[in-house]
């Protein structure tokens, strides 16, 4: 991938960098070393964002649980609930924190519980958008509605790598699952508002956000909202990036010096696509 | 229950009290919450060290692998190792966490690899003491290196109230199953050693070490070693008893200021056996 991003106009705070990483990547051995390594090769303060949802499901089938999932979200009932907990807060986030400290890495790994950094209310149930009306439960899910850039601070002040799992709180003493983009879009505006300029990485499996989807050097190097509305009409952007170009359009709008959408072996901010204001 | 410890010497650092509580209370909801509810009264600062057996032997029976415990101690192979690491670290320690927090607690959820507060070395083979000779290798078990005080103390400083799962780190990416009576004991010489006085309070289902074992009227209110010494001898302290108030006279001998074996209910600092120096 030879494509450099622009330099990003410098705030006067602290650099910042949070990677949002999916469960493909954490999963699966290879590309978790490597991603881990460029994550530990990152300078100054940072944060991972993972996801988990293909060990979820796998645990949850051998523990005869049927995942549902609806516009690719899941389902989250009672006995979901303490898979998503255990599989999230427990099986990948360890697994990754203790990785990251044998190569130096202080992690400490969060859920949206711990010292209650990401409070959220669960979802109530919405309409489904079918053409039969009626509404759709996602259970025990949560929306982001407050995120304690304070506190995370003081971790990343204490020298600390926050590594963030996709589960917050409702305050009321029950867990939520809690989308891994939105953990990660929620955390970064509060860090903005706690005065870091913050980079936040999408990283996923293509380089960036494709002109052609078929061609992977057909990445487009910055995208503002002008850009997004012009390539919305024109259909060169569609389907799942919609979501979330408008989740890192929000994000610089709330103070985010860059939102960047890249590959998994491409986070050191050189490269993908750059979603500016 | 009755009994009234005597107050215990007073030193200059500041108050610190850690609870221990097992598998069988954390897993039970009427035992858990009036748990919370008496750890939450506790003033200053305090420290909750959880287990998590049965729950992570339930699990493993639906994920269909086979629990070996060998003189109560679980054979962790890799399949055990991710149960552990899902239940204590995530299911359990996350359920407190949230209920902590429901309750005005700003809790925050540990295992030894989180801030490397707990470093571990994996335990090697040991000898079956059996008739027939040969070794014993209990598989991905830590035995407690390093506890990291002035860490767990930045949490304490910063108003939080550390959780802490029976789960530690090799420092070499790996997670290790650890046994959560040395977790506490551990946590707690490292923040004797930090300058705290600490009272660590193992709580367990009898009101104390009794002299009677069917008597729980008959609680020994304090041990020192000239006592334990004493009651191994005409046979009234006995069996799994004999490791833990090891431990506890251990744990004094290295500055802890006092340790309580009580009832889960009576965490107070009032009841149950005092061990002293």
């Amino acid at each position: 991938m030879s494509n450099h991003l622009p330099s990003p106009r410098e705030g006067s705070g602290v650099g910042l960098t949070i990677i949002k990483v999916g469960g493909a990547v954490v999963e699966d051995e290879a590309q978790l070393v490597q991603l881990l390594r460029d994550f530990t090769a990152i300078e100054g303060a940072k944060i991972l964002v993972h996801g988990g949802g293909r060990r979820a499901t796998k645990i949850a089938e051998r523990l005869g649980i049927e995942t549902k999932m609806v516009d690719g979200r899941r389902i989250t009932d009672t006995e979901m609930l303490e898979v998503v907990t255990m599989v999230y807060g427990g099986l990948v986030n360890k697994n990754v924190v203790a990785r990251l400290q044998a190569l130096g890495c202080d992690a400490i790994g969060l859920t949206g519980a711990d010292a209650n950094i990401l409070l959220s209310a669960k979802r109530p149930p919405i309409p489904s958008g079918g053409a039969g009306g009626g509404l759709i439960d996602y259970g025990f899910v949560g929306d982001v509605k407050q995120a304690n850039g304070t506190k995370i601070a003081h971790f990343i002040e204490a020298g600390l790598i926050p590594v963030i799992a996709p589960l917050t709180h409702d305050g009321m003493g029950h867990m939520l699952n809690t989308n891994a983009d939105t953990m990660a879009s929620e955390t970064a505006k509060a860090m903005a508002a706690a005065g870091y300029d913050v980079t936040l990485i999408y990283a996923f499996e293509k380089p960036g956000v494709l002109r052609d989807a078929d061609d992977d050097n057909s990445v487009i190097p910055t995208i503002n909202h002008a850009d997004f509305e012009t390539y919305k009409a024109d259909g060169t952007i569609s389907g799942g990036m919609l979501p979330k170009i408008e989740n890192a359009l929000a994000a610089v709008d709330a103070g985010v010096k860059r939102v960047i959408i890249t590959k998994a072996t491409a986070i050191d901010g050189q490269h993908g696509t750059m979603i500016i204001q």
